[in-house]
């Protein structure tokens, strides 16, 4: 099992025994937190059936160690012939690739050399990574510009294969790299990742239109799929050593493997108040955002004290939301219910975002992503004031003390101002820890969907865009549909427009 | 005056004579906004008093014509020896000059050959851009990883020279100076951007430790600097035409300069129902989205179609953010008042927050911001379904249609479930247009101050954080406070951990 210390979920900044009381009590009492238990078992018995359904394809991703081996060969084997790596895929097919390679890699990686020449950082052989993940011709060309087709693998990576967005892509970067090295050779520049048989991608791929493809599995839904070839295969060319990542998931899904601590080991008290029996961080998770929702908190905005953290921010925000925010709930009825998930990152959003978090409307919860140390350590030299000959009082210090320190203060400054806050501290930022926090937040994601009472694995509000979009591309078999619209569009000619 | 087609609002899909009734009403009425003129007068003429009363600095930048033109001649003189240029500031010291950057500039810039070879596309003899605005250790380390000092101009931006994040960096990154080029030379490599008298920086500056430097009117507000030479010294060194810029700025400010329509050209009507005298979209920006706010529309999502623009939604952020989050309205009472901007980008935030926005609850109104045009034109080349050997339905279309098929498909979805939403549209993104955008904002954020009856231009809140971060530095002066906060800390030693 993981070790407690590795992640850590501290909580006591959403409780009202320690904001107090600001007009009215804006956290949850402990009190209301323990009178959860049964509804808490309840969502992990539920998420525990599903999975046993073969509904919940993202739990038995950490254990497929064999499938990252053959990704991490083949990456090995074929990465020496090429400089670029460009994933073409959108949302789930790409957030998690961002999010990974911020986290993991070297935040200039693109601008490092693949090889080492003298002491410089380099690449270490491995290929630079762009994931163009939108269809804005002004991106699409840019990346034409600043690239060689000629030294790039190409991973088109759709489960569906019919997702527009990757297609459109797809097709412009096929026809560009067919022109530069011809219609024999383009197949050696395209790696697929889609469904097992289905599809037009595993047509191509029958067709022997790509050097390698790779399975997502059914019952792996899109935002549920970084741990699945989707954000691996990227991940692997790119040094991340991905069978760390899932052997860190594995271990995290073993320390969420019960909703409450067993009964015999209760008096050691993972909790450190010794009051109750929650050990487990994903449930305890969701339950704090779920209770802070009825509480009239319903922004929640995750606030990494890291740059590389960021991107795990920005893919949380669409597990969150788009498994959440929902109109009706289980029983048909019309909810209209979902958190917002908001992207901050600190230091730097204390110059941004801070004034209101501390002194705006009391609609939101923090949760501090953090880290105990840093990949580097970095010295503040002392310099001398000019006018006074002193020394600034910032030299002798570290850029890690002053960091820290502004995370420290921040969370207090919000804890003193009645602003419920939670933080998940990482011991440090690598691949066993990332790959805990991952499937931490999916599974917690699980237990909200039970909490909120709504199916976290669907999508059924983006349908109405998707299929308008269809109609206005004049997409045969959407007719009806275009002049739906049309009629539509018509009625509305009457803009307020200034 | 500008063009009107230039930008645009829309603000028709925010009334409920559009969106219809859901439930209950999710809009407002435009009779609601006529029956503000008043207000809405009153605010302006108050924006008005105070500009007059030389308070409103960021009103004046646009025709500061001259000094814009005297920092292009020092960037065009200077630019020759260096290849890199480093932003050192935070918050309204550095989003502005991203927002700038992306918005005006080529995607994949920093990738760009200096000169052309051939073809190519280049950075045509400007300089790389890099914004390290954070403390983070790793950031920093790795930007001195990837860059050459020794080719490297660094602009160390902060108002008042105390900024603690800027001068930490800007410590460190000297040292690192000083011992590549020697303490002789490290001054060629130093641009100070900040008070015209007073600070740390202008000390230096006074010392010859500066090869160029710039002052910050001390009546403009960090976060309504862009246009100062806070923003404009960075973009002048990568290329970007910053007397377009300001010359943009002030044609909106000449849009924006009544309130409403005079009377003798009301026939003509701005609007185009014809019903109102409203032609002033600043003030309609601003008046729209408090009316919203009142009707329980806390979130104010800004997403741009286009990357290139997602810069300007993070700048919009922190200027709506810090300016409108509020614990205490004009009369001293304790309103605790504040939209929260979010940004997104379409059409990739449709796979990511569109199931959010259309399903979830009423609570948000979106701003899209739309370009007519995009900067480049690409073709969807015909593929051949390998099972029937039919073209698929992309072929022969461009991303642009799809983007803006995309973009036209989620307002409608988003208008026919009854979400509030408007348009910013651009006729295209340049210099021009991007200046008229700026200004346009800015001005809707002083305006909106008048509406929700607060200070737009302080920050207190942010204040104790500061604090207790020298506190926990030991500054000197901070003894008291480092006490009290071990104090608290101390008492809170019982926490809540999983």
């Amino acid at each position: 099992m993981a070790d407690r210390d590795d992640i850590k979920l501290d909580y006591s900044n959403c409780l009202n025994e320690v904001l107090g009381k600001h007009d009215k009590e804006q956290g949850i009492f402990f009190e209301e937190l323990k009178t959860l238990e049964d509804k808490l078992v309840s969502a992990h018995n539920s998420v525990t059936e599903k999975k046993a359904g073969g509904n919940l394809g993202f739990m038995e991703l950490p254990y497929k160690i064999p499938d990252a081996k053959k990704i991490k060969e083949i990456a090995r084997r074929t990465c020496g012939g090429y400089e670029n790596f460009v994933v073409i895929g959108i949302g789930g097919s790409a957030l998690g690739n961002i999010a990974l390679q911020q986290s993991l890699n070297h935040p200039q990686w693109n601008l490092l050399g693949k090889k080492s020449t003298g002491n410089r950082v380099s690449r270490k052989g491995w290929l630079r990574l762009f994931v163009p993940d939108n269809v804005d011709p002004e991106l699409i060309a840019g990346l034409l510009d600043a690239i060689d087709l000629k030294k790039t693998l190409v991973n088109v990576i759709s489960k569906s294969g019919t997702t527009a967005e990757c297609l459109a892509n797809f097709f412009v970067i096929r026809d560009k790299l067919i022109k530069r090295v011809g219609f024999k050779k383009y197949p050696k520049h395209i790696i697929i990742t889609t469904d097992k048989e289905k599809g037009f991608l595993r047509e191509l791929v029958n067709k022997g239109e790509a050097i390698a493809s790779f399975e997502i599995p059914r019952n792996v839904g899109g935002r549920f799929s970084v741990l699945s070839p989707v954000g691996l295969v990227s991940a692997a060319f790119t040094g991340i050593d991905i069978e760390k990542l899932l052997t860190g998931a594995a271990r995290m899904a073993d320390r969420c493997s019960a909703a409450m601590e067993p009964a015999a080991s209760r008096t050691a008290g993972a909790d450190h108040s010794g009051a109750s029996s929650y050990n487990n961080p994903a449930l305890v998770y969701a339950a704090v955002q779920w209770l802070l929702y009825q509480k009239g908190k319903r922004i929640n905005v995750m606030m990494p004290y890291s740059n590389a953290l960021y991107g795990i921010a920005d893919w949380f925000r669409q597990l969150w939301a788009e498994s959440l925010g929902k109109k009706l709930n289980n029983s048909g009825e019309v909810v209209n219910i979902g958190p917002t998930p908001v992207k901050a990152v600190g230091a730097t959003d204390q110059h941004s975002q801070a004034q209101l978090y501390i002194e705006g409307p009391f609609d939101k919860v923090i949760t501090f992503l953090s880290s105990e140390k840093y990949r580097a350590s970095v010295k503040i030299p002392s310099v001398k004031i000019p006018t006074d000959g002193k020394k600034h009082y910032l030299g002798g210090h570290t850029l890690n003390e002053l960091i820290k320190s502004e995370e420290s203060a921040t969370r207090l400054a919000l804890t003193k101002q009645g602003r419920p806050n939670c933080t998940i501290a990482m011991k440090e930022i690598n691949e066993d820890t990332v790959g805990q926090l991952i499937y931490m937040l999916e599974l917690a994601t699980a237990y909200a969907g039970e909490l909120f009472n709504i199916n976290a694995f669907d999508q059924p509000g983006v349908e109405l865009g998707k299929q308008l979009t269809y109609a206005l591309l004049g997409r045969p078999g959407y007719e009806e549909k275009k002049k739906e619209l049309e009629e539509e569009m018509s009625r509305q000619k009457e803009r307020h427009v200034v």
